[in-house]
């Protein structure tokens, strides 16, 4: 019966998180988030009306996670369109929002060129507007697709990198549900381990400064029941040395065309770490996020962040004496802060970039090349 | 005139932090120590009147740091002593508070031994009690002159292994004045090569859990009006990556008979990143912590702390609303964590461990050995 168990525990899985989702109340369309700043305190949705809104979201990290921005976006151009305002302005501000993840400014220029193909083939507003929307579903769709494939393939190369089993996995920020279309990336992957009976543990690095290892990946593990064990990033060094971490598992926020790929900082000690230990280090994306038009790790953006987020905690919850929230000042005033929100890992020290496309190992330019010219095929057909 | 202030900063010197005292108020001698889980919010003293109290400072890290723990035990012995308290007592509660620091058990150890040879010798308890305390004063010079000649050592190092000059240096942890009788272990080389105008940049690790970086590093640097900026401990890999570190500079909590140091979580992963990148990572530390009875880095005794560490964040001020302190919870309730205060370094990523008592490059046994035999010889001297 416990083997039983341990193959079907559908039964006990928790219901899908509300991440995302397009309504349509008498008032006009809206785009619900759940508003990730406030977790795991609180569940709390918040509604955008307008492309500013959503940017807004956007910067302060309410919504984020490559592919759910890229599924962001394209809602946002239809949210503009529905509710007729200047579509063009809206792709701007939302393409720019943020400048290293790819699949943000893929998400947006889909559903505008939707929106310009049905406008060019005469329709009018209201049926572009509907051509917009359509689009982001079907990204959304095809995301929640591909994160079910990438599970798929990242176990069966666990399962081949690791024949011993009881896989010990470190993870790093957060990459599950909240932001995806379906299960997520990286994290997919340990679930679907999890769920197999397969994942003995999963290490989650706290992932300073904004914590989206303690905050949201400890939530969501938390609510799948999974065996993990939360960490400061700093702690990672002696779990490697003390050969308790079978692989490495992260996301990706742009994979160039050589296979350097930008993720949240900490990313590449973690994969500095890994080689040193020859424990394999395995990215997990959808294939949306490789940009061919990125030619090397040296010609990625990486987005600066603010000094505040390393000096100041921000309590997710309004201070009970009525203020903005329990700030708290763990640093001098004043003091000068280096915050890059994420680090480039070269090709070199990625045993794996895993997509819904498939695995690709060695990670080379060729091999990025040719699953591009695949995934676009599929797009297109 | 710019170089001759170069040359002699010393007009604007900060005063010297009162990190610890011994004082002889009516009511008896205390111990005063600035309380550093308050700082830098505010410079709050705190004062125990025996052991106990001793303890839970050391326990909660109002006192810390390996060669001021040292000297913190040493006046706790002459405490007790001198209030007529239960020496042995005393000396098995303080030499046992940590495990990890060496330099607390050898400073507990040697005001006992002077106060009990003074029993030897037949004189009172209060002559006893005053051997205790002058062995305990002893203790705070000589941790004040090694801090300066580890300064010094330290910096001649630098120049030697970085011909060049304008160092960008990269620490961890807090090592000034706050953990020493003097300027500090690590940190008193950086503030010397600021001294003379040989400092480009002092990077400076939040380090977490407890940020004594950001809390205490950076405060100090602050005072000095060195060239300093603070960084999460996951953004110390695209320092290195894009060539900003020329070497790393950390103390050290033990250091075992192999040269395997134990120093503040997240050095290792620093020695690491600098073997990666062919930077030279220096240990810095007074010859008492450097322990001939530890083996080798896996004898070291590595203290696990509180998962609260890392799934709260409390702030040094009372609540305004009257609480107990303004504690933000940013993990899911029962989030199981694995919270090492410490982690090892061995001694192949290691470039050379600076000691009151010269350089020892490359690390070896037997050049510890030698260290340990000079430096006892010096001691007994």
């Amino acid at each position: 019966m416990a083997e039983q168990d341990a193959q079907s525990p559908v039964g006990n899985e928790p219901s899908a998180l509300p991440v995302l989702r397009w309504d349509e109340p008498p008032e006009g369309p809206v785009l619900v988030l759940l508003d990730q700043t406030r977790l795991p305190a609180e569940e709390v949705q918040l509604v955008c009306t307008d492309a500013p809104a959503l940017v807004r979201a956007i910067q302060t990290l309410a919504v984020r996670g490559a592919p759910l921005l890229g599924i962001a976006g394209a809602y946002g151009v239809a949210l503009a369109a529905a509710r007729g305002y200047d579509v063009d302005e809206a792709v701007e501000l939302l393409a720019t929002a943020r400048p290293t993840a790819v699949n943000l400014a893929y998400g947006v220029r889909r559903a505008a060129r939707a929106h310009a193909a049905a406008l060019a083939d005469g329709v009018g507003p209201g049926r572009a507007a509907a051509a917009a929307l359509a689009e982001a579903r079907a990204l959304h769709r095809e995301d929640a697709e591909a994160s079910a494939r990438m599970a798929r393939y990242g176990l069966s190369l666990l399962d081949e990198l690791l024949p011993a089993g009881g896989h010990r996995l470190l993870t790093h920020c957060n990459t599950g549900a909240l932001v995806s279309g379906g299960e997520g990336t990286a994290f997919a992957v340990a679930l679907a381990a999890h769920r197999q009976g397969r994942l003995r543990r999963l290490w989650v690095d706290e992932t300073r400064p904004l914590l989206q290892g303690s905050r949201l990946t400890a939530y969501e593990a938390a609510r799948h029941g999974m065996a993990y064990q939360l960490l400061t990033d700093n702690a990672a060094g002696s779990l490697f040395a003390a050969g308790q971490v079978d692989a490495v598992l992260v996301g990706a926020d742009r994979i160039a065309a050589d296979g350097s790929v930008a993720n949240k900082v900490g990313s590449y000690p973690l994969a500095v770490l890994a080689k040193y230990h020859h424990v394999p280090f395995v990215v997990v994306a959808p294939a949306t996020t490789v940009d061919p038009g990125t030619p090397d790790g040296a010609s990625i953006v990486i987005e600066r962040r603010s000094g505040r987020e390393v000096t100041e905690f921000t309590s997710s919850r309004p201070a009970p004496h009525g203020g903005k929230g329990g700030g708290l000042v763990v640093a001098p005033l004043g003091t000068p802060v280096y915050n890059p929100a994420f680090d480039i890992t070269p090709p070199e020290l990625i045993t794996a970039i895993v997509t819904g496309e498939g695995v690709i190992s060695p990670v080379t330019r060729a091999g990025l090349a040719e699953l591009c010219a695949r995934s676009s095929q599929i797009t297109i057909s």
